[in-house]
């Protein structure tokens, strides 16, 4: 099956449904006090994302024997970094971008006051559910302060941060491979190798199986920005919800302005090949995990 | 001893070096890679903040028989979670401030893309020191999460940002003494209370123990805004390090704008008093809290 789609496959679609539960759980009510920012982070959670990263999280956990409902707030919290990334990205002072998901971004709604506390906020909740009680219920405290700390390791300027600061920094410059490499791998792929790494240290995988999933995790992540940077080429604008062709006018340092569309396809092709090689101690839970990698290489949006 | 100044009293210096030691190892070296957010982000924390709230974790910790050394990186995480809320808080658009103590405001260095990040990144760390390892070797597990959740709790909507949207909301606008209370807990208070009740539950408290510090906390947390509100009338510039009168001409909502000097310092004097009287329980360990609550109403600066 080509995964071009990943709503036909039933495992995603079923986490997917899990997922987008536990999100409506644990947003704050939109008639909440003060509602404004209230309802700007329910604007941009429920905006319509793939949910990508708490699936992996999920995906991780059961590739290792785990079970999806006991981890569910910390894969919902994920979500919230997400879109806590997304918000203050698209901030004017930042990428200054209009649209999202084919929608108004949030501070063209909300304003940019509430949209930089809405990002604040959404951080702030993902550390909230990531030590919450509920948690407690079946999994190690140990674990559970394991697996936030690993989450704010891969958020911070050795992770996340790290990569955003050096892409506004390279904008509009000439780049070399290895600042480019850094780019992907600290803004974008470690956040999804860490979502993979928590489901794994949240089921108490062992060495071997937490050295296997980072390595997947590590290679899935960089395959995912390299295709981020082709669809911005050659993606469909109304599939994507964003404006096509957004990198070049920003001068975004890109993989296929470095090395072309081929050679990049064929890069990502091979990181996601060598990503699921890395899976072969695991049996067929791990195959949810196998799907998403090829999804993540073949995807259209 | 009238507390007009802590640096006369040898358990708040000591505690000062204490905690400034520990900021100095828990911050990225500033020539860590890449350079812009590490030197933005060590020029707010070291610009020379009175550390009151990460010596309210350690003197409220040892008031219940805990040692400062074992939970030095979640009193450090407070003060990074507070330099945090004053970078995003001075941004262009929010409070829009030049100034802060004394310096010029991180944006106005940085640029404001670095200083979001480097809220962002402050506040991120201040997860990643809350949940780090070396925690652990001396308190359960089980305490750590439960005071990183309430310190989450404290920063989220239901705390400390619905403070701080209701505030910007506010300006301007004719404020009943109901909304001025919510401002001044939630944007202040709850950061203040947070401390202290995270220090007992890091040091396990009883929860005799625990509601009465609770209490405590959130007397002089108001009253520690309401002194704020006083100082920006009737303070001096050079001390404080930040424009005097900038409330006024913000249109804040201000407790001496709508009760009048008198009565403000009346308030805060009165709920120093009532907050120390919880504090009844407790042997001279708590000695440190009673002092900085004298500090809180007495400060000039």
């Amino acid at each position: 099956m080509k995964q071009e789609d990943l709503s036909v496959s039933k495992y995603f679609s079923e986490a997917r449904d899990f997922i987008e539960k536990g999100i409506l759980d644990f947003l704050p009510d939109a008639d909440g006090y003060p509602e404004s920012i209230h309802k700007s982070m329910r604007y941009s959670v429920l905006a319509g994302g793939k949910r990508l990263r708490p699936i992996l999280v999920v995906a991780a956990a059961e590739a290792v024997g785990g079970d999806r409902r006991s981890i569910l707030p910390f894969a919902v919290a994920v979500e919230f970094v997400h879109t806590y990334t997304l918000i203050h990205d698209d901030l004017p002072a930042l990428d200054n971008d209009d649209l999202r998901r084919g929608k108004l971004t949030n501070h063209k709604i909300f304003g940019e006051s509430v949209a930089i506390l809405a990002g604040d906020a959404l951080l702030t909740r993902a550390f909230y559910l990531m030590t919450h009680g509920a948690l407690m219920d079946s999994i190690p405290a140990g674990q559970l302060l394991r697996a936030a700390h690993e989450m704010s390791d891969a958020l911070g300027t050795a992770g996340m941060i790290g990569g955003q600061v050096v892409d506004l920094e390279s904008e509009g410059k000439p780049i070399d491979p290895e600042t480019l490499e850094y780019i992907h791998i600290y803004k974008t792929g470690f956040l999804i190798r860490a979502c993979i790494r928590c489901g794994a240290i949240l089921s108490q995988a062992d060495p071997v199986q937490f050295a296997a999933l980072s390595r997947f995790g590590a290679h899935i992540g960089l395959a995912f920005q390299i295709v981020d940077d082709i669809l911005d080429i050659v993606g469909d604008q109304g599939k994507l919800g964003k404006d096509i062709g957004s990198d070049i006018d920003k001068e975004k340092a890109t993989y296929p302005a470095l090395y072309g569309l081929e050679e990049s396809r064929r890069k990502s092709e091979q990181l996601i090949e060598e990503g699921i090689a890395s899976l072969e101690i695991f049996d067929q839970r791990a195959d949810p995990l196998r799907e998403i990698a090829r999804f993540f290489v073949q995807r259209t949006y």
